[in-house]
Parts: structure tokens; sequence; C-alpha cells
């Protein structure tokens, strides 16, 4: 993925703009206290302008969810599916190596912070759900694939490509949701119980 | 665990009247869309009085977290530690045999959809925080306490404690994210890969 800091280049037009600012708004009160009003102070615009795009806070927000689940797929769609255990290993890394506790947080660390605070509220919002169905689907083929490729190639155990994949998604959001809400969580220790799991249960030794 | 409906039997004073009317506001509106006088509207009390026991929405919600962490407790402290196998898969059954899935949560299961939706408030707030570092310490200490019995009796590996419980939190809290926040989700499946995984890596067999 890009090393860039996110949502910090020139936006392609306004719509880019107010995602880019709702970030910004975001990242500093937390959804229950984003408002328009804040996103538009972080912007510098009117109201009505974002009343323009947008018929309100939930209707932007949920756009803005969209725009960070399409972020998202930048970090596992890096490796190369040729090679196996190199490219499961790959995305592990890109999603793992942030910094996403709450005092140490990098940029790319408070995308996923971001994604956790988000994704919760698809608890009670069906929308949110929508969007989640189809982006966890998105990870689990692409997991799937390069899973399938590693048995073809006889380095990965004959294990069932989607449910390994559903699997390796919860192990990362458990890691991702301790992380982001603990001040100190032994984040290279669970990377490492990861990466052993997945030595003994997908990789051919 | 007690087999009873949460939150709904007699409740011993005013605050844990509150607390059940929270919970029930709670599941209604969402965390965001919460407030005092929806709560007050949910126990037919005085606005007033709420404001008697707690300065505002966020006092109260800190409070009913610490209430909904206290009754998580109940669901990993009922294992026997001389039967350590048994314990730590009574945990998981616990924990994972309620239905969590938003058009079929159950009683117990909303309980813990709540408890997702809450932490992730410690995303940006230290108050969570700091309630969230001391129940994960409690039920990795719970788990830690059964592996070393589990060691001690020859019948579990050789692995480190505190490690392994910190990771079992983990895949935990992973299933239970995307159980709480997708339609539909291969729930037994994950609790089926999760023992998998217990008896590769924990279990001597």
């Amino acid at each position: 993925m890009s090393d860039s800091v996110p949502f910090t280049g020139d936006p392609a037009d306004t719509h880019e703009a107010i995602m880019h600012g709702t970030f910004f708004a975001l990242k500093e009160y937390g959804y229950a206290e984003l408002s328009i009003q804040r996103i538009s102070n972080e912007l510098n615009l009117s109201k009505s302008t974002l009343y323009h795009h947008f018929s309100g806070k939930e209707d932007l927000l949920l756009s803005f969810f969209d725009f960070l689940l399409d972020y998202l797929e930048q970090f596992y769609e890096s490796g190369s599916i040729n090679e196996p255990q190199k490219a499961i290993s790959d995305i592990i890394d890109a999603l793992l190596n942030e910094n996403i506790t709450p005092k140490k947080r990098s940029a790319k660390g408070e995308v996923l912070a971001m994604y956790v605070e988000l994704r919760s509220q698809a608890i009670r919002d069906a929308k949110y759900r929508e969007r989640i169905a189809k982006a966890d689907q998105r990870f689990i083929r692409q997991i799937a694939a390069i899973i399938n490729t590693g048995i073809d190639q006889g380095v990965f155990q004959a294990v069932e490509p989607e449910e390994t994949a559903e699997f390796l998604l919860a192990v990362l959001h458990g890691i991702l949701i301790q992380g982001t809400t603990r001040e100190s969580v032994p984040y290279q220790q669970l990377h490492q119980n990861l990466t052993e799991y997945l030595q003994a249960e997908l990789f051919v030794e």
C-alpha cells in the first residue's frame, strides 16, 4: 500500500474534500460528538454546502464509511498471489505493523481505529451492515484465492479456503479491537501468535 | 451463568433501576442517539432524579459500562478449574452459544452486542480504556489460572499461560465483532475453528 499519510493529499473534488475533512473531524470528536457544524468548521465550508451534498450527519458518515472501506482494501491487495505464503504474511504485516494504540497511533493506525469505531455502528444500523457484509466478503475472497493457490502449489495444507479466511479475519478483528481500546497491549506477541497459528494450521512445514 | 433474562428482575435500589432502564434505552437507540431524556422516559422517572445520581449522559453510561462488565464476568467464572479442558470449553460455549446476530439476538446476545458497542468508545475515551484494561486483565488471569492447572495436570501443552489467554481473548473478540455487525455469519463454523485451534495448540491429544 501507499506510504503516504492518508487523506492529506489534494482532493479531486468537493466530495473527496468533504471525506478528508470528515476524517479529521471524526479523529477529533468521535462518532457520537460529530456534527455537520464541526465538519464544516474543519473544512471552512458553509453548512449549506455540506447539506447540498448530504442529507445530514448519518448520510455523510455512511459515505465516509464507504470511502474508508475502499481505502482499507489497499491493506490486502498488495500481495502477489503467486507467492501465497508471502502474500498472506504481507497482508497481516500491513494490518498489524501500524501502531493503533490510543496514544501512539500512526496516521494509518488512525484509519484502522476509525474503521473499528464505525463498524460498531452496524450493531444497530442495517445500512452499515450491508456495507460490512460486502467488505468482509471482498477480504474473504481475496484471502481464499491466495489459499487456493497455496493448496494447488502444495505449500498450504488442504484447508477449506473461505472458512480459514473468515477465521483469519476474526483473529485480525480481535487484535484490532484489543489494540485500539487499551493503552497497552502485547501487540507484537499477538502478531507472533497469529503467525504461529498459520505455521501450524495452514503452511506446510 | 444464570439463565434469567438480564436486567429484568426487581432492582435492588434506584442505581440498579437506572442501570436496567439504560439497558433497554440503549438497546432501542444505540450510544450516539441515547439521551438522559430517553432513559428517563424508559424509567418513568424525572430527568432531575437522573441528574441527582449522574452528572450527565457520559457519567451515566460509564457507570452502565461498569455494570455490564460485572455482568459479563458471569460468562467466564462458571468453569471448575480442576477440569481445565472442560473449564475452557465451557467459557467459550457460554460466550459463543448466544445468538448475537442483529435480527435474532438473544437477551444475553444483546448484552454482548452492547459490550462491543460500548467498548468501541474506548478508541477515543481514556475512562473507557481504564475499565477495559481491568476487565481484560481479569479475564486473562482467570484463563491463565486454568491453563496453569492444565499444564500442571499434564493435559495442556507447555504454553505461556497469559500469552495464550490474551490471544484467546482476541479470537473471541473477533468472532463477537463479526457476529454482531453482519446479518449472516458462519458462527458455528468460527466456534469450531476456535475449538480446532485449541485442540492443536493447547490441549494434549
